[in-house]
């Protein structure tokens, strides 16, 4: 069997790759791990978690990105910052396509590229996020205790994570473009049962407000083309993950909307080719499963290595 | 639908239990965690973790532990110290038996009561257990300072913790029935560069010898047939897991050699009730991933409980 320049290729750098990172390089695998910018992944960009087992204070997302890359460094494991623009992973020889015409082959690869939330794309949006702007009612809902937030969208994870903010906030106002939910039924019914969440329909944010944090929203019926002001202070946007797979061989690989398939070992439709994080297909995407999803796909790439002749 | 006393009860207070405990603090759902002990189930007894994603210089198992049981106190999680004798998953209502004749009712349980190390089953070993056979390094290593001692086994856990008794110990002989050893790589290499640590191939441990206290093992060579003895002070056995599922309906659940079968998202074949951490049927034990499946599980508990009527 003709050589590889690696055992194993990981790509991308956030607590998924980088535990799979930290995994190899315990294991000694002859592996590296391709990251295009700094590591940690969304996480640096998460101003605070709380739901990080191991810090029962907290922790900032660029002090945790900072330690698992550290940690990963401490045992050795290469890294190399680059941009991988395609992959073909069919045989048995995985081919890693980098920008400026370099190729790394390898007889394993994990895919961990993450995803990242659809934006809204307007004024004070990007400014503000992170000081109220905020994509995930999981990590930040605790942090808008007595306050009234709003919703921005109409899908499953809208609606619900709008009934999860009502434990927290005393008013939650769904802001929706169209005149119904797209969230299933039973969702809907309980949603609407919650005296604590309004809905404002037919309508679109077109700026978030506030200098040093969020004061309110600029919303725009689209029907009328009326313009109103929101006061809140909190302002989750909950309009879709968008998987970073712009670099993976969708025609080779079995997916379901853009994100990859797995079994329980992080296995994915091609033998060789694990997945682990963001980017995979599941319910719940979070640090704590992101990290143990790494481990896991590391130990696969090491069972595949270990049974090849 | 009659009411039950909690929405979601947690068996277990291992890294498992308390991340689905944060998860469900969190939350805000109405939860208990039952734990028979102090929390922090196996970890507790490892004395170093290097690869729990988050510390990069490593972190002794009691202080980790310490910090998730904080990090769940800090969200203000119920807890209860209880042995659970039985339960009945079957319905709708969760039903969960204690000693002492209380029962508890839940709309969903996870169980994360995790596993514990198997024994030997020989003579002597139960006699002399903790008058010189142990499972659990960190516990008992300083005992045996200046003394000869055993190990036997050949994973992860017997080779580091092998290593581990080396700090103490004069000399420590790993006794493994096969002619290599199975734990990770780096770890083999650390050990085989430990003058202090030998090894004997292909031979099982018959009986543990001594009367107050241990005083030597009688081994035979699973290949040749030959009885020899071993004389050591103590006698450390690290070879696996047995699953902590005697308060388990496995009538009810599915299940695979003692452990709790899952899907992705942790949820037994009983609706209602998830598994996670060391008692489900997996590849992969570590801290990590058991965390993980904690979340996940939690946010399964979530989902159910949103579509009951």
């Amino acid at each position: 069997m003709s050589e590889t320049d690696y055992q194993l290729i990981i790509v991308g750098g956030g607590p998924a790759g980088l535990t799979a990172g930290l995994y190899a390089a315990r294991a000694k695998l002859h592996a590296i791990l391709l990251e295009k910018g700094a590591p940690g992944g969304q996480v640096m960009n998460t101003d605070w978690i709380d739901n990080y087992p191991g810090f029962p204070e907290g922790i900032s997302g660029f002090e945790l990105a900072e330690k698992m890359a550290a940690q990963v460094q401490r045992f050795g494991l290469p890294t190399k910052v680059c941009e991988v623009t395609s992959m073909d992973l069919a045989g048995p020889v995985k081919k890693i396509f980098l920008e400026g015409g370099e190729t790394l082959t390898s007889r394993t690869v994990i895919l961990a590229t993450g995803a990242r939330p659809n934006k809204l794309g307007i004024p004070g949006e990007k400014e503000l996020t992170g000081k109220g702007v905020s994509y995930c009612a999981t990590c930040d809902g605790p942090f808008y205790r007595g306050l009234e937030i709003a919703v921005i969208g109409g899908g499953d994870t809208a609606v619900q994570e709008a009934m999860h903010l009502t434990k927290f906030a005393t008013r939650v106002t769904v802001i929706h473009r169209r005149n119904e939910l797209r969230a299933e039924r039973i969702l809907q019914e309980k949603a609407f049962a919650n005296a604590r969440i309004d809905y404002i329909w037919d309508t679109v944010v077109t700026e978030v407000l506030g200098s040093k944090e969020v004061e309110g929203l600029r919303l725009k019926n689209v029907k009328s083309g009326e313009e109103t002001t929101l006061a809140v202070k909190g302002c989750f946007v909950l309009i879709g993950l968008y998987p970073n797979n712009e670099m993976l061989p969708l025609d080779q690989l079995a997916s379901e909307g853009g994100f990859i398939v797995t079994d329980k070992e992080m296995r994915t439709s091609l033998p060789g080719v694990m997945a682990a994080g963001d980017i995979c297909s599941k319910e719940v995407r979070q640090i704590v499963n992101a990290t143990g999803e790494g481990a896991v796909a590391c130990v696969a790439a090491e069972n595949y290595l270990g049974n090849l002749k």
